[in-house]
């Protein structure tokens, strides 16, 4: 295939396979020439299982992202009066704090232009949430997303087509060949995105946990440690927190189900772990972007939060009173016996979510916005045999069977006092 | 992507990637969805991939070959009223064996049908040596191929494309993602071919040096020893050698020029290292095929085998008293010193005859069937300054500037009496 600028594919792809080190000349040239197409799918995914399995190191991960962002447009937000802060997060079970966490740094002073993206699997997506809000619209050109951030201070919509195309078509390809599970080839995919959006200040939240991609501590501190150099390098004030996600974030999984866990937050309400989780990323970006001063608890309290959600909303076309719709059919699991709930597992309870219709297998499935799971208890509380724990909402009751599977070994009553949960925020890590 | 009989590609790619083995039926399923294009090119390369970096058990190979064999037709010549018998090499510079060892081991007793390729790089290809013949024809139907062999007691044809048609798609993707180099994949390859090929018994010439494709006697000894398990399981006779490949074979190389030098073999002369290989492997081939009391050597000097090779090359159309093709310009190297040759470099040289127009960039690429070289000299002969050392043909003088290169470090002229050579055969393995 392609062999202009003296390189080609096959000897890109043995270098890393034979453990070498990518050059900056080589790195962008493939990502440029995949990106026009010189180089094949055939190649690419080759050349992705040999860095999954051989690694990258943190030079050739650099010219990666870089590669990547310069594959398409890169945003600019300089122009504006104030400073911009993004979060993003690598996914998780109940994981809505992006809803309640822009329009709230928003009230506090900072920009938040955020692009977000759909769910696949049992992690939920952002904009399925936002979209269960009746004519609320997650594809803006960069008019509209300008127009919607001076309206109401903070922007959540669909990354357009011209950002990073190069990883695009590599995140399509990467999820058909099993070469997804790869720390350089992860933080490069988020981060080029990232980047290119162009915000000034940038916190990720790294999720560790049975509901997490990241199984265990150390690798999403790898993850975050690579990331946060990635960002710092190129310009952007990162900083990046580990977050448990051993067992669902809030009481509420599910689109129309975290909106409205979500609203209970902004009107001064909400599960102590959800506002703890908020209130700790929005301190982080405010202080990322240069923000000080502002007390985003009282913002929460005092319903400014709320305006800028209200403003947010409106300005992207939904209707902030609208009715969210609401599954048809509902089961409520009771405790089995008296006891501590001693375990509340966050894969099996994301999988019982999926699987009820909240997420999706494939990316032109639908979603159900009102399917997902309300939970009673959270671990390390007390319950009594025969108390509701789980309530399971669905649009039929055949989805109840194999959600049901997934959740028989995903909870425990005990007399054990101490769950051994993770930490809320396990760790946190700066350039 | 494809996901019947409970399969699907990324699962059994993320197995191989996470180091796990691949069940029977996995592998069936994968061979097959992949020959009818259900598991997509980008696909088989991640797994190729994973393949080559984290290999495969004996049992995973067996099934690979077993699958590839069971995606096309199996020739069959038990009816035959002679046993049959056939040779396999690896590939090397100026490896010319199989002509005239065909027809010495028919004239013997045994039928040779054998399925041979074109060149690919620096290792030169059967059919393109038997191509510079006036009139001879590669490509025959099964009943082209039938009526040869009763004629003459060999055929050397190419292979039908109904032949493992999984590892002809399997080796064209291979060779464009970076992972040939891989025992398993290459062991399965060729066994898949000359299993389906209906062999009843196979000597393998597993060449090890800088011209052949295994560098050293510990791989080639791997690939050899997974090679004749898989045909002893077949119910195949397999028998290898491992040989020197580590300075050329013979003294000329190149397509018109190998043929020349088959027929000083042929005619009972020719250089001593072709003539003791193509007289172990006969020996190898004559026992394989369970002939005993036949006298290769004598078939050589009596001229029987050379008959056998005019009833071949006739009956595919050739004329075996047909002008070869010759190269226009020539020149010559001589000695820069007197002393002893004590390097000669097989990849070097191989890489000379290629670029002067013996071999194929490409696969789409003609050959010229007058280029290559011819050796003066061979490594630990005594030499006087200024006598000829190498001499360069080609069709045209602007080829001999990049062959020069390639020579420039691949021979020497010392003091040395000792070459340090492999010996021309390094071992013997059987099942």
């Amino acid at each position: 295939m392609g062999e202009t600028m003296g390189f080609d594919a096959v000897e890109i792809i043995t270098i890393k396979r034979d453990r070498g080190e990518l050059s900056t000349p080589q790195i962008d040239w493939v990502i440029d020439a995949y990106t026009r197409g010189t180089v094949a799918d055939e190649q690419m995914s080759a050349l992705a299982m040999a860095i999954l399995l051989n690694g990258m190191n943190r030079r050739e991960i650099a010219d990666w992202t870089q590669a990547m962002i310069r594959s398409g447009e890169r945003m600019d937000w300089s122009h504006l009066d104030r400073p911009t802060a993004d979060k993003h997060s690598t996914g998780g079970v109940g994981d809505k704090i992006t809803l309640p966490l822009a329009p709230l740094v928003a009230a506090c002073g900072a920009y938040v232009p955020q692009l977000s993206g759909r769910g696949l699997g049992h992690t939920g997506g952002t904009l399925d949430k936002l979209e269960s809000i009746p004519g609320w619209r997650a594809e803006l050109s960069n008019e509209e997303m300008l127009a919607v951030i001076r309206a109401s201070g903070a922007v959540v919509c669909a990354a357009g087509t011209g950002l990073a195309p190069a990883d695009k078509k590599l995140y399509a390809l990467r999820d058909v060949t099993g070469t997804v599970e790869s720390i350089p080839l992860i933080a490069s995919s988020i981060m080029s995105k990232k980047i290119a959006e162009g915000t000034g200040s940038l916190v990720l939240d790294v999720k560790v946990g049975s509901g997490a991609f990241m199984k265990n501590v150390e690798n999403a501190r790898e993850l975050a440690t690579t990331m946060v150099a990635l960002g710092t390098d190129a310009g952007v004030r990162t900083v990046a927190l580990l977050t448990a996600m051993d067992r669902p974030l809030g009481r509420k999984i599910g689109n129309t189900l975290e909106v409205e866990e979500s609203l209970e937050v902004l009107a001064g309400g909400g599960p102590a772990d959800v506002v703890e989780l908020t209130l700790r990323l929005a301190h982080e970006m405010l202080a990322a972007a240069g923000i000080s001063g502002k007390d985003p608890e009282r913002a929460l309290k005092d319903g400014s939060a709320m305006d800028a959600w209200r403003r947010m909303i409106t300005a992207q076309g939904g209707d902030p009173d609208g009715l969210l719709p609401q599954a048809a059919e509902s089961m409520t699991l009771t405790a089995p016996a008296s006891g501590v709930l001693s375990r509340l597992d966050a894969l099996g309870v994301g999988v019982a979510a999926w699987r009820l219709g909240a997420g999706r297998a494939r990316k032109e499935d639908p979603v159900s916005f009102g399917a997902g799971i309300t939970l009673h208890a959270k671990p390390g509380d007390i319950v009594r045999e025969g108390q509701p724990l789980i309530t399971l909402h669905a649009d039929e009751t055949a989805r109840f069977e194999r959600a049901l599977q997934s959740l028989e070994n995903a909870y425990e009553v005990s007399a054990a006092s101490d769950p051994g949960l993770l930490p809320l925020v396990i760790d946190r890590i700066e350039g």
